[in-house]
């Protein structure tokens, strides 16, 4: 029988995540009255756009049928789909034979980095989301550089030797944006050195300011060192329904000039067959002018709890980072720690957060509050902030 | 910039069924009003269910809705679809929670390739399914065994030192069933030699022999060796909604003891993040009484066209292996290479089929006859098969 993969003992540790939720059960265990407040996980609460929504119905009733039926797609998606994105997201910037559909982010992610393999060298910032590390040792990566900050960025040019760079943005999870100019010296830095940049754009539609790239396609050139992957789910609320895309540029070749796409292509027909069509049908909804209008007003939503929560969190003596350009508030607890306020917080007013440290030692001392709740739960943490401080 | 990894110059040739697409795209341009009858990709035509239509609706409106609306699942799927699965397809041999849902057997065993890396050495059979090969080669595995085969079936015998037995039954590319005999001896031998079998069963439910297992885990002890993978694809009409699961059973261990689907699911948290939730209601749709009657009225359906299909090659004087407990048909060229009978069947009949080499050289001389095409299809095949020969 086969003996373990070392990769393993690596990650023997539980993600984040499952120790948050481990806390949670607890607290319910010997709190079963309790009415908590979950702002731990990115969990979109606002229901799905009903434009959407009938779009995935209808989708469903043509399977019915014996006109309408049709099984395998193309495992890279749908055209229309592809060619709503390319007008929508890039307006031309990229080709909509350039992008391919997946079921979500973190599944394009992962076949990335299985796509890469373990040989790659990677930096990656600090604090992260975690899966750019945890996923990449999944498949035997070895070479992590965690990267230092520099003025609040994290400091690209202390990697100039990696094959790739993983970098969210807006953050996940500081909620931090990168400036135009930042993400030109990213770009630049990254050709002259020649690294590829996988950039996850996730929560790009949560930018309001409009000095602020949505894509990393906006700088000059990044079509020669970028792959930016996108996911519909905190765009349009399908975490459960799964979607997204990734954009491999024609232009972005390996050191002898073959393009990589064409490589990409061959792993997913080997690795995957493709999104749920339904999935599809309501995405390509999503795109349309009133689905498009429908989602913003979610994200409005989302947006308007982070204000009310940012507004809370600073009138009882915080300070706090993000939560205007991103659904996530990045809050300092001003010691070595966060594990402290995360109890607290969790025992005196049944608040639910995320250890920054969770995401890195970059992370340490501060926590992680998601506005993707319902308003009346954001509210009620507004509240019980000001009773406990 | 990187250099390619040399696994993708070993997968530069197209796969069949690319290179199928490639041949009908040219015959549909030179004979655009041709009525050309695919019988190549096993892909399903019969309706969805009503039953699994209505499930699909309904879970999407629910999310349309403040009450019902959930965002993401369990990475490893729904209690309910386990709990459903191992009742229906596992009555008690397998638990539930030994189950995780996927998005399809392709996803999952791309997922187990991830899993088990490149250093494994693995042993398929010859002809056999492709991604078996060319997923395990895009991950980095070199050391693959083609087994030989003996009386008709795949000798794996001749591979003690495999970590990895792949093993599809009924088997795609030929329809052939093993009987239940074969099986323990195949369960007896990966567990004297420490081997892991990878079970695709994702053609079961064709199976109409009541003396052949729909499972590995009606062999004793095979709960301590293998893997099954399975897919709603082929039973239910879920080619493009995607949807499957894989079964790791608590007695699969390692070397030293440590049960495998702890790792597993690590994975699984750094790698994947559900498969979608409206189609996991359809899911347990199919699995409900109503639901599971009629899905098999559609697998009865595509059984009756393996008959007329059959019977049909069988009259003009073929040698045709498979077609019944089993979806496809296995025929007998008679000729070293297939690809003469699959050019004239094209040309001459318009009939696309697909030559057995793609599967391996095993299948050469063969041609693979798909039965899920409409039953129109199938007769007017059969019609055109009679004035051909």
């Amino acid at each position: 029988m086969l003996a373990r993969q070392k990769t393993f003992l690596q990650l023997q540790k539980p993600s984040i995540f499952s120790l948050v939720t481990k806390y949670k059960q607890d607290f319910l265990q010997q709190n079963p009255k309790a009415e908590l407040l979950n702002l731990s996980i990115g969990d979109t609460t606002q229901p799905l756009s009903a434009f959407v929504t009938a779009a995935i119905q209808s989708a469903a009733a043509r399977l019915g049928t014996k006109e309408g039926y049709v099984g395998y797609g193309c495992e890279s998606g749908q055209s229309e789909l592809k060619e709503k994105i390319a007008e929508r997201i890039y307006q031309g910037k990229i080709r909509w034979d350039e992008i391919t559909i997946s079921d979500g982010a973190k599944g394009d992610i992962a076949r990335l980095q299985t796509f890469f393999g373990p040989r790659v060298s990677i930096a990656v910032e600090n604090p992260t989301y975690p899966s750019y590390i945890d996923g990449s040792i999944a498949v035997g990566v070895r070479n992590i550089t965690i990267l230092p900050n520099k003025e609040g960025l994290s400091d690209f040019t202390k990697a100039p030797n990696a094959d790739l760079f993983y970098l969210c943005m807006p953050n996940n999870p500081t909620g931090k944006v990168w400036q135009r100019q930042d993400l030109c010296n990213l770009v630049d830095f990254a050709r002259e050195n020649r690294i590829i940049i996988i950039y996850d754009a996730a929560y790009s539609q949560f930018i309001r300011d409009s000095l602020v790239p949505k894509t990393i396609y906006a700088i000059e050139g990044a079509d020669r060192v970028a792959i930016e992957v996108q996911s519909f789910s905190k765009i349009a609320g399908f975490t459960g329904l799964r979607l997204g895309w990734c954009v491999i540029p024609h232009a972005l070749k390996y050191r002898d000039g073959v393009p990589i796409s064409a490589d990409w292509h061959r792993l997913l027909s080997a690795h995957f067959n493709g999104a749920s069509n339904v999935v599809q049908a309501g995405g390509i909804a999503a795109l349309s002018d009133q689905g498009w209008k429908e989602v913003h007003s979610d994200i409005d939503f989302y947006l308007k709890n982070s204000a009310i929560l940012k507004k809370a969190l600073q009138d009882v003596g915080f300070e706090v980072h993000g939560g205007e350009n991103a659904p996530y508030l990045w809050v300092n607890s001003k010691a070595a720690s966060s594990w402290p306020l995360f109890h607290k917080l969790l025992q005196k007013a049944h608040i639910l957060t995320i250890p920054g440290e969770g995401f890195g030692s970059g992370g340490s001392g501060f926590l992680r509050f998601s506005a993707f709740s319902k308003r009346s739960s954001i509210e009620m943490a507004a509240e019980r902030l000001q009773r406990l401080c």
